[in-house]
């Protein structure tokens, strides 16, 4: 097996063990270990053993502690021409709203060669671990995975949520907790059905999870009632009914 | 750690170490495992000591050999309730066109327990093994999962095809090889840009893997004149242009 310099690391959705087996791996071989808050970060001494490691917290927080994504890339570029082996640990798939493919710009940029290993994504998994299909036979053969961490109308976004009322695709909404009420209240005004069902589920995988079920016209108003913080997914379609 | 009779278990993309740490715990737990030709059935060795394994091949391939979704619920069904810990050995992730929560239903039926195992699902992981990121930043915040395998305007199909070419979302597209020269006729038709990149990916993650860039306009006669065989992801985005 090739040891790379770089391994961006998809760590999947938080529970430490559904983590893939070539992450572990990974981690396992890893001098240096660039984590996020999500994602297995927190029960990394179960997938290794860390004593030998170095262990470095890049966490972005919502609306708090922020580490920027240039810092996070030139991290990964010296420790890499250091010699070290580095992982880049992530939530989720590096590449579904993990900004992994601008840390690949990076390393390429810097002529160092660089693995990905996928993980599973929150925006499939979530739903699933409360038993929502994303697809069913029968039911929709289609699923949108989303960001909503602008509100709809918002000059830099780049969702067309109208496009996805009327697709018939379940919505899979990811960072959208805060803008929940703006984004049902959206869907259901581009024609989608109050009626529609919808989950929302925090902590997914987590020993902390949560999931409410309700409608899409309820959305709004149970995201403000329920005490339900990031990270959480938002799922919207016939699916949550099932 | 509880044990339940039946696991579904997504085995990921097909790379056998691509399926998740828990998942492969539970097949080395098993006492029957039913497993699909997809994910890693045919490295299963790599993962666990298969000798005192039953292995069942229930594979569904495509214009060919079918085992029917009602066997597969009464093995199912027929081996947990003969007290034997079953896993249930799905490609990718269980309830991305996987047909997994009519397992689900078909057990809830028969009143055993089960616990899901989410998986990488080929649709995101295999355009990221080419290093196309299905989402990136100030690019592209949705992407779409979606099955060809009906064509555009078939009967049975519940893809609104128009929709999802407004949408700017990402379009990823599972077994679509058969359709792929229709469906990129229905997109251009529907006003997507015939210049908009694209990507087949053949064997995603597997020694055999195979994959051709092109444009949508290109599409359906590459597909025609490269010997591309199922499965396939197609990703058709600015994305796979990067």
């Amino acid at each position: 097996m090739t040891i790379f310099p770089v391994v961006l690391v998809g760590g999947g959705p938080g529970a430490w063990d559904l983590i893939t087996v070539r992450g572990q791996r990974a981690l396992v071989d890893a001098d240096v270990i660039l984590a996020d808050h999500l994602g297995p970060a927190s029960e990394l001494d179960k997938l290794c053993d860390t004593a030998g490691k170095d262990i470095v917290d890049v966490s972005k927080l919502p609306y708090q502690r922020q580490t920027s994504q240039e810092k996070i890339n030139a991290l990964l570029v010296s420790h890499a021409r250091a010699g070290r082996k580095v992982v880049r640990l992530k939530g989720g798939d590096p590449f579904v709203f993990g900004r992994g493919f601008e840390e690949v710009q990076a390393l390429r940029a810097a002529g160092l060669e660089y693995q990905v290993v996928p993980g599973v994504t929150s925006a499939v998994a979530v739903p699933g671990v409360v038993d929502v299909p994303v697809t069913q036979r029968g039911v929709v053969h289609a699923a949108t995975i989303v960001s909503g961490h602008l509100p709809p109308g918002h000059p830099k976004s780049l969702v067309d949520w109208g496009a996805l009322a009327r697709s018939g695709a379940t919505l899979s909404i990811v960072m959208g907790v805060k803008n929940a009420g703006a984004i049902a209240t959206t869907l259901q005004a581009e024609g989608m059905d109050a009626a529609t069902p919808a989950a929302i589920i925090a902590d997914g995988t987590m020993d902390s999870q949560r999931a409410v079920r309700c409608t899409l016209g309820e959305l709004g108003d149970v995201v403000k009632q329920t005490p339900i913080a990031p990270p959480a997914v938002i799922v919207i379609g016939e699916v949550a009914g099932l």
